[in-house]
Parts: structure tokens; sequence; C-alpha cells
């Protein structure tokens, strides 16, 4: 068994056994080409992620399935300016071997109409446009990416009648990169909702209706910032409300002729089609309880040559095998499962994690730890950091023995805690990196760490190795340094004889939704019962609190105690299923998680109770009083969810 | 810990501290009073099972919930002879305090119509009455009770264009007797479906459609053999297909007049309403694995005094809440907490216990090892017994240690296999007793047992003590032996070191059900997925069988080796869990067991895979092919569960 004094000697092992130069030239063999998910370079990855495990004495294999994809075939777009002139946009980045700018899953068609620029193509957008007399119907809306998923753009922009959508990303982006992407909605093979695509499984047809409700109906493209300009430029601004007409969008700067509509003719062909797809797992199996999982994961798969996103996780992914198989070598064995893993298939909808968790739903429900994610290990500096809030000390312990990369002498909670005194923690709501199956179908509580965000060469054939050695990392020490709290992570996770688990903070974290929720809701639905769910969520954590504490100053090792720790450790592990419910988000059942998820209608400035937050925007109207049921009935559910988790703390049959 | 020796020391304590005067005298008390749930005198048995349990020193808590029950306010029947003659059925027992003849959630209502006997009222006799051109629209179903639940034929009376059903058992039973009985649809409490009722829970509203499909829209109620007659025997015999004129139903033997269909005057006045109910547990906590749960449940409340249904399984508990505490002041603890429950509101649709499962949902799902139900302890001769098939072998081997109450010499094993040899295990796939939330809404692993079937007092004001001392069980010793067998079997559950729990029996069960059912259809459907999901659990079953084996005789307790049997333990409890599909049951999604539960539409024989059966039977025409596919997607997901099953036994992650 390890002692405590052991496990403080391995955590610096593997803190001072990183090497910038190692990782570096783990990414710069990752990113020669660009390994798109279902294709030939792809299989090339697996191979050399494979052999990297192996090579290191770690138990691994990989895992396939087989899922609907979608590849582009072809793609043109041309303008009818005001004065006649027919002007093509270019769509190519000009880069070989990297898959033309798309959007995965936009069904192909042709679509000519007038341009109207939507700004963010939000409801309220919309709403603005409509305000002026603009109509949309019959149009090719123009829109510039805000902060929901691309799908539902598209979604919303085919709800007010446009016939096509152009998406483009504006900011001090890289001008010429386009930022390909999914629009499906929901996440995991879209033939296989609910179940794995392994060999042989049961498939949708391509026209269920459960299918044909993940993809849009109307084709769209993305733009670079360069190609947009072409068409905005030339827009008759008239159509276009005034507080649009920012200085970043160049609206109607260079509008010639007698003004009126430009014409949009752009045509997407592409075809949806089923792919081989594989996971990577290398399993480091716990001495004490092999029957515990903490699960380590980043996706393999990129747009084009994945440098950024994600093969500095993978290269961070690699790095930290290395440095397990090194403690190993010196005679560390986890106490509880470690599983390193490789997802493929991200790009498209976090297809490969997704169909893992689907496969592994019965074990993950019951033996899994925690799962830490890491995407994009590094954008750029500043330190970032999402996870569920049970882990939020654990976050703060571990950031606190870590060096920073970029300043001497501080630790990286220092930084990143400098600017606000508090470590700004992000929630998991969100569906964009393969934490989302983890969380809001299978209820493990989660992190995501990275360095950096938004940066411009996002999705775009410019994520190359020289990109993140001029700009990103130039030194590869952020690089290290998300590969230590990784690891330092999985290494708590792993080795504490009691959970580092502070249910204490997540009764809070739910104390400030609600009465943040007050104040958005009028008073007409009451908010009692997730209130008292809260205390007893509290209480219940305190309890635990107190019981964790006398039993991690008991050094007895009798049978009765050891199954003590195990039991406590089991409820502390359970608590998190508790917020699933089996009938999931309205709307969207396969997400189950009521307190994280994603958003119907993305009305909502909430980010969190989706359930709650989507019946309060609902625009299908309904009355005011079944609206008010509505609320009410999503209030009760979250409650109830709460009760659960707190249930499970407790551990006991009422 | 208890070492195997002890085991068996305190099992025989146990087999022989049984005392049949000591079970009667509790027979006696808990049937003093008609005690319906709901009511005063049903708090009084509460009183009497809590005092019990806290008077051998048992910790001990009940638990309420507010539940919607029913009860009759007044009824009325009359025939109208085809002479012109109108008779007046009598519709009470004449027995004082005994709540009158009905049935539980029936509407309130007068039905006027000719009086047309449908046989069983299954569809097949709706389609004999078709084709001999005799409608049922607008009349009243004299029904005569068969397999199926009584609201079933409510239901299809209702879909037949009956106004109003009449509801007769037949038989050598007591033809005074009138059977009281529930019609509503599902279980639980109708209001809470999903979550526990209790004190400020959400409510649904009577009117909500949730609400509304629990139950029939026309009203029923009992008839006594006796009165059924009066009507039978004067029906016009040329409107009932010659099959049915059976001597039983001495159809038509008294009809007078120039014949013509009579017609009946029926009046139920009834009420929904809330009423507190209230379960009452005793705990005997586990002393090494004090959160793994092995529950003993039998209801309290009966529909008149109760002494077969449920009282004598009453009384078989409180003996072995005697029993077990002797047991602790000679030393013995559990490994595993066990839990005595005494369930209310059982009859109007096994309430008490549902509402107690959907509180404990978590704790249920991750820590209950098994649950054990008497009912009916003693209904006269004869051993019988249903269960989860992993718990065949444990069956045969506890009975095979009890004595026969009826025959010297033998043991129950010997006479309950005498007949073919076997010993037959009924299948847990009713909804007729409290296992049935935990089977199929939990997939906790259960048992039935009781002594003697179809007593002819079921249900009536006859039921009292003086018939069990005459008819049921003279001498009480089927009560000690009931006992005895439930308190060996949770001893067994409670305090094995590897748990009794046999998946190769399960794998075997599930083949022959693949194989019945590939008789069944006709080859247009593929089996296949089953057959590999079963093969695959076949695998498994034996793997951890050989496991079982290798841990058994290892005599190591290092933490490795305790951990390793708490492991297996874990794999063998939770993969009953794999059973269940989070959509549930087509049609009634509350139901969650894919192998074992309630069917829709009752067309079909088979008693297991309920969605496939409904699929086959399904009769709201679709065409050709969608049904096909209906039936296919149906084999699909009981395969996947079956798979499921196999990866909690092997307990890895793929
Ligand atoms: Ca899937
Ligand atoms: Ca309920
Ligand atoms: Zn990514
Ligand atoms: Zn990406
Ligand atoms: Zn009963
Ligand atoms: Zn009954």
């Amino acid at each position: 068994t390890s002692s405590p004094r052991n496990s403080v000697r391995f955590q610096q092992l593997l803190l001072s056994s990183g090497s910038n130069y190692t990782v570096a030239s783990y990414l710069r063999s990752l990113t020669l080409h660009p390994h798109l998910a279902g294709t030939e370079p792809s299989s090339e990855t697996v191979r050399y992620v494979e052999s990297h495990f192996r090579d290191l004495g770690l138990e691994t294999h990989s895992i396939q399935y087989d899922a609907l994809l979608s590849y582009p075939k072809s793609t043109s777009l041309s303008v009818l300016l005001s004065n006649g002139t027919v002007v093509y946009i270019p769509l190519s980045e000009n880069v070989e071997g990297v898959v033309q700018p798309y959007h995965a899953y936009s069904p192909s068609g042709t679509a000519y109409g007038p341009a109207v620029f939507v700004n963010y193509g939000r409801d309220e957008d919309y709403r603005e446009l409509a305000k002026m007399g603009v109509t949309v119907v019959g149009c090719i809306a123009v829109a510039r990416k805000g902060e929901f998923p691309r799908g539902v753009v598209v979604a919303k922009a085919e709800a007010n009648g446009a016939k096509g959508v152009l998406l483009y990303v504006e900011g001090d982006g890289f001008r010429q990169g386009f930022e390909r992407g999914t629009v499906m909605r929901g996440i995991g093979d879209p033939l296989s909702p609910g179940w794995a695509a392994v060999d042989g499984a049961e498939r949708l047809n391509l026209n269920d209706s459960e299918v044909l409700k993940r993809f849009p109906k109307i084709p769209s493209m993305p733009l670079s910032a360069e190609s947009a300009e072409i068409i905005l430029s030339s827009l008759d601004t008239a159509s276009v409300p005034p507080e649009w007409r920012d200085k970043k969008a160049n609206l109607g700067s260079a509008a010639v002729g007698p003004g009126g509509p430009i014409f949009i003719n752009f045509t997407y062909q592409g075809e949806r089609k089923v792919a081989t797809i594989r996971n990577v797992i290398a399993v480091i199996k716990g001495l004490e309880e092999p029957d515990r999982f903490v699960l380590m994961g980043n996706h393999r798969d990129a747009w084009s040559f994945g440098a950024v996103d994600p093969n500095s996780g993978t290269a961070a992914l690699l790095d930290i095998a290395r440095r397990f198989s090194l403690l190993r070598r010196l005679g560390w064995n986890p106490r509880r499962t470690i599983l390193l893993c490789s997802w493929d298939a991200e790009e498209f909808g976090m297809i490969g994690s997704t169909e893992w968790v689907e496969q592994n739903i019965v074990n993950l429900g019951t033996k899994a730890v925690a799962y830490l994610n890491v995407d994009c290990a590094v954008q750029g500096p500043g330190f970032f950091a999402g996870a569920t809030p049970q882990l939020d000390d654990l976050l703060h312990d571990v950031t606190a023995q870590v060096q920073d990369p970029d300043v001497k002498g501080a630790t990286v909670h220092d930084t990143w805690t400098a600017e606000n005194g508090i470590g700004n923690i992000e929630r998991l709501g969100a569906v964009n990196s393969d934490f989302a199956a983890f969380v809001q179908h299978a209820g493990v509580p989660s992190v995501d760490v990275y360095y950096g965000r938004d940066f411009p060469v996002y999705h775009t054939a410019f994520d190359t190795y020289d990109w993140m050695a001029n700009y990103g990392d130039p030194l590869f020490h952020r690089h290290v340094t998300v590969g230590s709290i990784w690891g330092l992570l999985a290494l708590r996770l792993s080795d504490d004889l009691i959970l580092p688990f502070s249910y204490i903070s997540y009764a809070n974290q739910l104390q400030a939704y609600k009465d943040t929720l007050n104040h958005l809701l009028d008073g007409s639905v009451s908010l009692h019962s997730l209130s008292s769910s809260i205390e007893e969520l509290k209480f219940a954590a305190q309890e635990i609190e107190n019981e964790a504490k006398r039993l991690r100053e008991q050094e007895a090792s009798s049978d009765v105690a050891l199954f003590q720790k195990r039991a406590l450790n089991d409820r502390l592990m359970l608590a998190e299923r508790g917020f699933l419910d089996v009938d999931g988000l309205r709307g969207h059942p396969w997400f189950k998680h009521l307190v994280y998820g994603p958003l119907s209608n993305y009305e909502s400035a909430l980010v969190y109770f989706p359930g709650i937050a989507d019946a309060v925007s609902e625009s299908k109207v309904i009355n005011k009083r079944e609206l008010e049921e509505l609320i009410q009935h999503e209030i009760w559910r979250v409650a109830r969810a709460i009760r659960r988790a707190a249930a499970a703390l407790k551990g006991e049959l009422s």
C-alpha cells in the first residue's frame, strides 16, 4: 500500500520529470500530416500512439466503432453585386492535403438568394431585423460566430426561413483561415443513439426521424474573414441595424452601385458516410482498488495538422505516459486504475468518447471516479480550467504545487488567481469537448484544463507545429505545465486514500445558482424545493466531510476500517450520479444531467440548470399558466436531482 | 468476522428457533380488526409492528407518504329481466367493519345497458362475440376473472365500447365472497410517478394526462359467484358462444321469459383522495459491509382482516425479527445490513413499497444485494417460489435445509421437486406483489415465496384468523416453514463471504427464452443479436464462477484479497442492473427491466421480454415492414440489456 510519504515522493518525481523538448518532439511527429477522423492518415496516428504506450510497457489496446461521419466533395460561392458584377469567393486555404473548409453534416445543396447579415444569428438579432422590416425568408444568412455552437446558428437561420448560412469568424484572427467544424446537434454517432456503434450493432435508418433531427436542413459553410469581407463590404447597409455596423464587421464599406440587395449563390456537395474510428487506451491497473477508474482523455483527430487542437494535448498525454512509466519503474503502482484515453472523431461531435461512454455506461456509472480532459493543452498564455464543483479544491491544491511556465518563482495557482483572487473555474455544461458524455450522460466528476484561449488558427489549415513553436508555446514549457497539472490531478485521484472531493463546494455553487435564478424569476414560481434540497446537500456534505476527517486520522487497518474508507469513497464517488435523471433534458433526453448540460433553444444566459433555463425562455407559446407549470416542474426536477445526490452522499436507505 | 463454521451454527439456531404458537399469536393480533390502507385501524397495525421490532431491540423507524388512494361511498346493482322483473343484486358480504366490495380507482358513475357475458374479457373473447354478431357497445360486460389483472379486463371492455364491467370469480371458492382489488394501471402513487410522495413533494394535477391514463374510464365492480349467477343464469344464451357455456358458468340455466337481452343498471360512487400511508422498517446493521443491503419485505395493509393476505406474511416477518433478535443475543451480527420492511397500501397498487423504491433508487441501485418478498406466507398446502434466475440455486440449497411442514422426514426441497424432479421457479414479471418495483424498476435480484395458492377467500371479508386456523395452516407449521426459508435466504445473502448468485442459471434461462421465441417468430426477424449476447453472458458467468471459486478457497486476508472479494461481489450484485434500460418499456416507461415486466396489451403468452412480446402482438396496425422493424428493434434492445449485464459481470472497461 502507498503510504502518504511515498505519495509525496512520487508526486515530486512526476513534477520533476517533465521534458519540454521531448514533448515538442511528440508534437512534431503527430502533426507531420493532416489526420482527419476516418481517413487513412488517421490510422497512422493510431499506430503512433499505440506503439508509444506499448514501448513504455503499458497495457494498451484500441477499440473501434463504425460511425456516420461527413466529408465534403465540392463547394462554390459567388456573389452578384448590385452593379451586376459576379464575384467568385475563394473557399480554399491552398494548403495541400488538408480537407477543404466545410461544415460537417451540412446537407448538400445549392442555395441562391439575397444576402442578409444576421449578426450573431441569435433570436434577438432576428427580432432586430424584423423590427427594421428586413426579411430573412428565402435569403442567405451571413453570420459572425458568437457564443453558441455552429449548429445552433444554422438551426435558427433555418427557423427564420433562410435557405443557407455562411458563418465567419472575425477578430484579430488569421484572416485567410476558414473555421471548419460540425453542425450536428447532439453528440455521438447519429445512427446509434444510446448504444455503441460496434461491429454488427443496430443502426437506425438514415431517414429515421431520430437521425434527421440531428442535422440542419439548409446547407452552410464557413468563410474566412477575408472572404466574408468581400460580401459584407458590398452589403447595402440600409438593411443593417446601426448597432451592428461596428468597425469589426466592415459592413457596407465598399458597397457599390445603386444599392439594394446582393445575391449569393453557393453550392455545397458533401456526403455522410459510415467510417471506422478508433480510440486507443492504455491501462495502469490499480493495486488495491483496481475496480475504481481514473480516466485521462484527449482526442487525437484534427481538422488539419492539429498542432494546437488537439495534439498539444496528445503530446501531453504521451508525456504523461512517459512520466507514469518512469514512476512505475521506480516502484509506483496507483491505488486505483488509471486509463489514458486517446479519442477519435471528436471534431465531428465527440464521437469516439461518446461511443465509448455508451458502451461502458454500466461500469462507468458504478466505478468511475473522475474524468480528466485535455483537448488543446496549449493555445497561448494563461491557465484555464473547468470542473464539476467537487473538484474545485483539488484544482487549487494541484496548481499550487506546479511552477508557472512563464513567471519565475510563481506557481500556476499564483498567476491563475492573481486577477481576482479566486481563480475562476468554468463549468462543464457546454458540449465542446470530450468531457461532455462523461458529465452530461454518465454523471462522472470531470475536469478540463488548458493554457490560452481563442487562438486565431482554430480549425484552419494553419494550426501547425510552426504556429505552436512561434506563437503558442515557443519553449514548450506550457505543455510541460499542463502535463504536470494533469498528471498530478490523476495521481491525487488514484492514490489518495480518501477521494479528494468536496461537496461543500458543490452545495455552495448550487446555492449561488439558486440565488441568481431567484433574481431572474419574477416570483410566480417557487424556489422552495430547490432551497431545501440544497440545504439537504449542504448538510450531507458537511457530515461526510466530518466523517472523512475522522477516517483520515484513523490508523486502524482492520477489515472494518478498510471497508469504512471504501464505503465512504463509494458515497463520494457516486454522488454526482444523483444529478442524472432517467428522463433527461426536455427535447434532448440523451443528456441526463440536470445541472450541467446544453440548452435547447439557447435563449437563456444561464450556464446551468438547462431544463429550467429552457423552460424560462420557452417561446413556443403556451399560455402563462402552462408556462409557469412547466418552469415549476423543471425546478422540482432539479430539486429532486439534488436530493438524490444528497442521498448518495448519506449512503443510507430511508 | 463470521467464519464459515459460525455461519452454520447460526443457520441451525435460526432453523430450530421457530415457534408455531408464537407466530399464530402474532396473526391473531394482527387480524383482530380490518385494516385498510389509509384508515385509522391501519395506524394500529403500524404501532403493533413498530413496538414488536423495538421491543426486540431492533433499530426501527416508520416512513410515511401521502398517496392517492380510493374508497367506495355507495354501490347498487339491479337487473331488468326479459320478463320485466327487476331483481336487486346483493353487493355486501354483511361483515361489519369491512369496506364494502369495490374496485379501487374505478371511476364513479351509473352504467345502464344490456348485459353481455364476455367470458374472460380477452381480445380473443371479443373476437368470438364479433363473429357471432354480438355487440358490446353500450353494454355492461360481465366477465369472469382469468389470467390477467382486473384493470386490463376493464380496459379491454372499455376499448370494445362497454359502459361498465362486472367481474366475478368462479370456481370452488367461497360463493358469497366478493373479490375486492385495484383496477389502476401501473404501480405506485399516481400523482408522483418516478419520485417519492413525501410531504411537500411535487404532485401532478388530477387531470394531468399522466394521471388519467392510470385509471379506467368506465365504472366496474366485483361480484360474488352467487351474485354473478343471478345475472348469468338469466342471460339469453343465444348470444353466448357454445364453448363458453361450460358447467361452471351456469349460463342461461334460469333464463325466463321470451328471451332477449337482460338489462343491468349499476351505480358506483367512490372517491379518490390523498391519504397517509406508512411503511415500518427495522434495520440490523451489517458489521463488515454495512453498506450492502439485504431486504425482506411484506405488506401489512389488507382489504379486510388479512389473515392470509398479507398478515400470514406479517406474522412470519415478526417471527423472523424474533429469531434474528435471538441470534443477536447469542453473538450474531450479519456481515451485510438486513432490513425488515412492512409495506403499506400494496393492495391499491404496490404503493408503499414503490414510493420507498423511488425514494431510495440511488442507494438501492448501487448497494442492494437482494429483495426477499413474502406476501401471503400461507394460503394452503404446497411450496411455491418465484425468483430472478441468479437466485435459483440458493432457493434449492435453502429449501433442502428446511423440514417439510406436512411430510415427516422430508425436506421442503424433497416435496417441492417431487412432482417433476426440478422444482418449478416462477419468474417475476407479474405486477402482483411488492417485488415488482424492486425487480422491474430498480433491477434488484428478488425472491418471492409462499405456501399454497388460489385460496378461496382471497380479498373477501372471510379472510380471517379462523379461516387460517381451519383451512390454511391449522397447526401453523407452514408459517414456521416459510419463516425458516425466508430467514435462511436472508442469512445466506447477508453472511456468505461471496454472494450466492449463479449467472450461469440466468444465462441458461435466457437461452431457453430465446429458443421459445425462435419457435414463435416466423424467421422474418433476426435473433442473432440475442443469441450472441446470451453467449457473452454465459462466458462472463462462467468466468466469474471460476474466479469466485478461486477466491473462496483463498484464505488470505490482505487488503488486496479483501478488496478482491468485495470487487467480485460488486460485480455479482450489479449485473441485474444491466437489464434495465433508461427508456423503459414502450408504452409504460416507468418499467425499466427488459426481461421481466408487465405487458402492455396482454395479447402475448410470453412471460418474459415484455417489449418483444408486446411488439409481436401489436394490433394497432402498422404495416408489415414497420411491424418487423418494431419487433427487430425490441430484440436489439433486449440483446443490449443482456450485454450490459455481461459487462457488469466482467467489471472492466472496453
Ligand atoms: Ca452511439
Ligand atoms: Ca411516486
Ligand atoms: Zn479539440
Ligand atoms: Zn476542435
Ligand atoms: Zn397481498
Ligand atoms: Zn392482495
